[in-house]
């Protein structure tokens, strides 16, 4: 078992090689977070690229480096391409991620992310409510919020490790990380400002793909940069300021800002 | 009839409820705004989702607290999918808001909102131009920006209120609250820094539904509140900063620091 | 042959002509940029308008100044849209400008801008790749990022201008005008912070539309005040912040501050 500092170590070098290799990656997700997500990854040091067409879909997923599927906004035509894209992902080997917004009391989301949970995803990510329900769980779900506590998440995310061979990665307001045969991990960093602006989750969501595409397949470790780099970003954005406005904008410049040093001194990860 | 001040408390105490309640608002809204709705909503201290699909929009609308119907960038699509929408909300007795951009001159957004108002609106919001062209007056509409003058749509949003029952919001320099069988009310707070920032008018229309929540259907009352907190936001932004980049920051930050006093203090209510 | 000086003088006049114009823009873009597209039209002054159904969009695009045509995010439903809006256009003598994001490597929008191309665009924006790849060059595209240099592009946007009749400009660290029987002017204005911020490109294209509107068919000269005006802004943001998510809203600022002068004191256009 990796102790706390060798995983602390491993994100930082996971980051650096993300800025370094500039992943691109292929974002489906939903309309109210396009830009928001897009300038997220900029800021990272990732390329972003939101193509939802069909046959697009199917041809970018094979160029991207990873693939993001946010089912927010889901339509039965975006549906409809993120199947095709999910196979091109699998085809040829792009790691994707699955992010079941609200699933649990909108039909159409719901089906398609149980279609979709089968077909080998490298992370699941959602809040604990969103877990819980993918995992078939009886949900407290209260729309896109998450009512339940990630702490009552764990044996929900443990069983979609089971179910999908996922990392899942649970966010509240302590990260929990999930991996089949794998100690679980905990991230306790980040700030409750940050669900006081529209797409952090989602947003989280995209860089789980970006660390997944420059992660040699350890997805585990991706998940877990994923929740430490957007945690510890929080911290850093949210000493400068709680206004949601301009914590909004002060979020995009600590993730330009976080050096693998930030995550090293600042991270709380409890293994 | 009600003194201005007692209007201006009752507003305030609406204000404290959205914030003790957190209303859930369903947005089917036009792809300009979504960002800068949900964050307004976020702001304000309410729970924004938007829910496109035409099934999961009907499912939702029962669930939300309101439900707001803006057709900026409508599609046939989206078109059958709010009417689902307003039928599962008035059915279930949710309160949802019209907001008719840059209806008049094109044709499917005309139609549609043309049928909507016949099914009881809680409010119907929009600037004069769109009032008129609405109560079927001759419009000088250009394009999504009002030319007409608020004081020009009076007789308009008066008979709007005939026609639908609803409270008509009318906004522009001076807001305008109209509601049949009662006395008018303006609002004379706000700054024309705010048409310089996109989806300030459109982020009115869902405070309107989140204030419609917690209104215990006093709507005269909800789109008092949403004009009077919008505008008086808009002053304290102005305050610092006139830039249009920096103000759209700013406003999102003022619709968080607002408080019942703020109204009190600074709104400019006349009956 | 005008000198760099004389042009200067033309572009702050052209600059002084939009912000008391006021242009209407009609702008069928993609769904990651619609809301900063619209702020940065706001900010220099002219009114945005995000239309996409496609009865909709042949009736405003009869009414705007100028339309732009972004195939950043096309779908079926959107490219037959544009198509009619289009035609509408160029029925009624709207300038249009269209903008091949991530032209080469994706069916849809490669067939659609191959297309639209050969129906007089007064203006063609794009990043070396696109331009290359428009052109019908073999293109070194990397998704909607541009690894191709604007040096190298200066051939392609030299035939692009033959085919097409438009005027060319292929943006990157050195801006680029290609029109027929005309010198090519450059641009070196401009910070390489301008690609950590989504739709920084894309705006770009909307501000050339507004320009278009109210430049009297003089193509030139409006991709030239494009160019220059985007750059300069970028330049004057920069001086107050290098981070990503401040530099976002400093650009907004700065297209709203940016005076005739500025332009006279900053551009730096070569002939």
């Amino acid at each position: 078992m990796k102790h706390s500092k060798d995983l602390l170590q491993e994100c930082a070098a996971l980051l650096a090689a993300l800025r370094s290799e500039m992943p691109l990656v292929h974002c489906m997700t939903n309309t109210v977070v396009t830009g928001y997500t897009a300038n997220c990854l900029l800021s990272i040091g990732a390329a972003p690229a939101m193509i939802d067409d069909c046959a697009e879909a199917a041809q970018f997923a094979g160029i991207a480096g990873g693939l993001l599927i946010n089912v927010g906004t889901i339509t039965e035509v975006q549906a409809t391409a993120m199947r095709a894209a999910v196979d091109a992902a699998n085809a040829t080997g792009t790691p994707w991620v699955l992010d079941p917004v609200a699933v649990g009391a909108l039909s159409l989301r719901t089906a398609l992310a149980n279609e979709l949970k089968a077909k080998t995803p490298a992370i699941i990510r959602g809040n604990a409510s969103e877990i819980m329900a993918l995992a078939g769980f009886e949900s407290t779900a209260r729309g896109v919020d998450s009512t339940a506590r990630v702490e009552e998440a764990r044996d929900a995310a443990d069983l979609l490790c089971v179910q999908t061979g996922a990392t899942v990665l649970a966010t509240g307001e302590i990260d929990f990380i999930a991996s089949l045969g794998e100690v679980p991990i905990s991230v306790a960093n980040g700030h409750p400002i940050m669900t006081r602006v529209t797409g952090v989750g989602c947003a989280q969501g995209a860089l789980a793909a970006a660390f997944a595409a420059v992660s040699d397949q350890n997805y585990r470790l991706a998940a877990l940069a994923t929740a430490l780099v957007m945690a510890v970003a929080g911290d850093m954005a949210a000493e400068r300021t709680l206004a949601p406005g301009s914590f909004q904008i002060a979020l995009l410049d600590a993730l330009n800002a976080i050096s693998p040093e930030d995550l090293m001194a600042r991270g709380k990860v409890l293994v």
